[in-house]
């Protein structure tokens, strides 16, 4: 395989490797690899035959995440975690994930090619469980590194009514022994991760990397307005109370108050009832889904979109109701990570960009075991979780090189050591 | 039957014929009588029983309306057209079409009682076919009576895949023997319909009847916003192009322009794609139905909101294209008939409320043939196509104390005989 690749460790080798790995899919054709599927279970086969060619040992953890581990110096020492996830969305891309593995596998793959060691050991970790689609939400995966494993898990179902814990058997993960994948007695000194944006920022400025500053948090609303359905042609607007004609206030007030915020906002979600051409809507129900980076400033947000919502009731004589169906907080990244990462890009004489991600990730849960700090890596058109998720090679050269310098300088400066 | 009912042709004896009509459904427990259904044919049987016990000849015509006929002392004049629909929407209410016709045979009802005979020939017709739900829109009924039967009725196909051609033949009507239907070479001198506002008007007046003006015209759009997906977490708001930000503001617009102009706008209708929680909208389609009494307004309307919505296309970077999915005109009731409604509540110390009928009627199509008139009667909250229908019983003893005497004005005044 990959006779006629590229320099190990490079660009190109990586970008053959993630080729490599879009072969592995459920569904032939597109590219999904769903949580605890037989197409990961082979993709982590494959990543783990490439990290015992680099010289790491390598093995599937109590969670079915894969971990491979590249000896340091000082054998004691607590690990360097890099890694990010293998499962993807359903019609996914090829970058998403599986990018801030085989990336940081190159590090380790240069390092190896040189018969280097640093002083501790770099640890690389493929998580099993980032994208929440199979089971609604995130089963195990970090959760289960970071031992925190979410409760009632076991029970969660799929679309085809496999139940979680029968889904990790199938996989080979026993339930009962998930709880030894923890790294909370035995916790890395820090958690780097580089990532595909999945956002257009850093097209937009230009720029091939960016250091993330958090991870945001988000509020997630479903709200139910209750009007009154009527003739269209029958009913004269004054005694009207059309539910879609409220529900479209809402929807311009969230947008509005997000942009003054500086936050996101977004009614992704929206139906009307009964959706006929010559009725008055009598009922919607639409999503909110509100992110920031910053906590305080997500809740003044959250306090002003309710405040308007209530007026708008009150103005179109409709019933309004809120559901909060999630809220978690903003992750900070590590100062320790931000500023090793931030020495680099100025070593590597890039621009210093810091943005907030807006998507979750991995780092959310490792940051309770360990300082964690991420790299955004330019894509295309900031399209991601799609078919025509695309990277530059150049960028993805930049991004190894990133990641090896962000590496050693930790080595140097890190005061969790 | 009716052994206790009350005096013929009263309030009374109408509702309890009601109560027997809404017995005749296609769905046990919910009135669904649709247009030549098994349902319909059984109620039309009886409405025949019930016309010929009032001294009636009926029959049913060629495209399957009943038509009843009391003879007038001088057979040559042309007969005065009364009636109404008794097809109904699924689920629908007990007044909608039926209370016009069973109205209208209470006035028959009480002239036989009396011994009593008018000038001319009182005709009643029952409509086979107005709600148009079966076929997306009425093929035959009253149309077919105008001698103006919709080209290409036959390959209509109802739900379950039925060729209206075979579902009227089923009924007993010949698809080659519709045309014979037609009254454009023996039209009657006027057509008056007692009819359930089926809006809130009246009893927003606190009236319980009411002069139609003229049938609204009707335009429809269906309206599809193009802007860009992308996740709801990654991309900030200045570089968003948000299909349902757009579509909001089209909803407002519509909803403002209609106020402005007198007219009724609803968009009725709203999809979101991909319609997710954490996705930006990159898609909406929704529908725009606006109507008007006067159809020069209701083309002014149109016009200001197909610039608005090119505004709000162009200031929110979305593609914004338009179809114009149906437009008709406005129908006005015939000032002869109007004038004979408006004196008859004048002699009857009612107050003169006039107003357009937003809802389509048969009187459209019966307009080619004769004057055409509409009596309004006041419907708890407006409430219409929809099991808690309901009328008052002394509104409906105004009705057809106010038909019987339109019909003896139109008489005396009708430069038509």
């Amino acid at each position: 395989m990959f006779a006629s690749e590229a320099y190990p460790g490079s660009a190109g080798w990586v970008m053959a490797r993630l080729d490599a790995l879009a072969a592995f899919t459920d569904e032939p054709g597109r590219i999904t690899r769903l949580a605890f599927s037989p197409s990961l279970d082979s993709a982590n086969a494959e990543l783990i035959g490439w990290m015992r060619a680099a010289g790491m040992t390598a093995r599937i953890d109590a969670a079915g995440n894969v971990v491979g581990r590249y000896e340091g110096l000082q054998p004691d020492r607590p690990a360097l975690l890099l890694g990010s996830h293998l499962d993807t969305v359903r019609n996914g891309g090829r970058y998403d994930g599986a990018l801030g593995v085989v990336a940081a596998l190159a590090v380790v793959e240069r390092l190896a090619k040189a018969g280097e060691r640093l002083p501790f050991a770099i640890e690389i970790v493929a998580f099993a469980d980032e994208e929440g689609v199979r089971f609604g939400g995130t089963v195990l995966g970090s959760w289960a590194l970071a031992g925190r494993i979410p409760e009632g898990w076991r029970e969660r179902v799929d679309g085809d009514g496999v139940r979680a814990e029968d889904a990790v058997r199938a996989f080979g993960v026993d339930p009962d022994e998930v709880p030894a994948a923890s790294r909370a007695a035995d916790p890395p000194f820090a958690y780097v991760e580089l990532h595909i944006e999945q956002g257009p920022i850093l097209e937009q400025e230009n720029c091939g990397l960016g250091i993330v500053t958090a991870i945001a948090g988000a509020s997630r609303l479903l709200v139910t307005v209750a009007g009154q359905a009527g003739h269209a042609g029958t009913v004269p607007m004054a005694l009207r109370r059309d539910a879609l004609v409220a529900a479209s206030e809402c929807v311009l007030a969230v947008d509005r108050l997000s942009r003054d915020k500086g936050a996101v906002g977004t009614v992704g979600h929206l139906r009307v009832e009964p959706d006929a051409v010559n009725v008055i809507p009598g009922r919607v129900r639409f999503s909110v889904d509100i992110r920031s980076g910053d906590d305080a400033e997500r809740k003044i947000l959250l306090a002003e979109i309710r405040k308007a919502f209530d007026a708008i009731a009150v103005a179109r004589g409709v019933g309004l109701a809120v559901e909060i169906t999630s809220d978690t907080s903003a992750v900070p990244c590590a100062p320790v990570v931000v500023e090793a990462i931030g020495d680099v890009l100025a070593d590597m004489g890039l621009p210093r960009l810091e943005l907030a991600s807006g998507a979750g990730h991995d780092g959310i849960a490792i940051s309770s075991i360990a300082p964690i700090g991420m790299i955004f890596l330019r894509c295309v058109g900031g399209v991601s979780h799609d078919p025509a998720e695309a990277v530059g090679v150049d960028d993805v050269a930049l991004g190894i090189e990133a990641l090896e310098r962000v590496c050693r300088r930790l080595g140097e400066t890190s005061t969790c050591l």
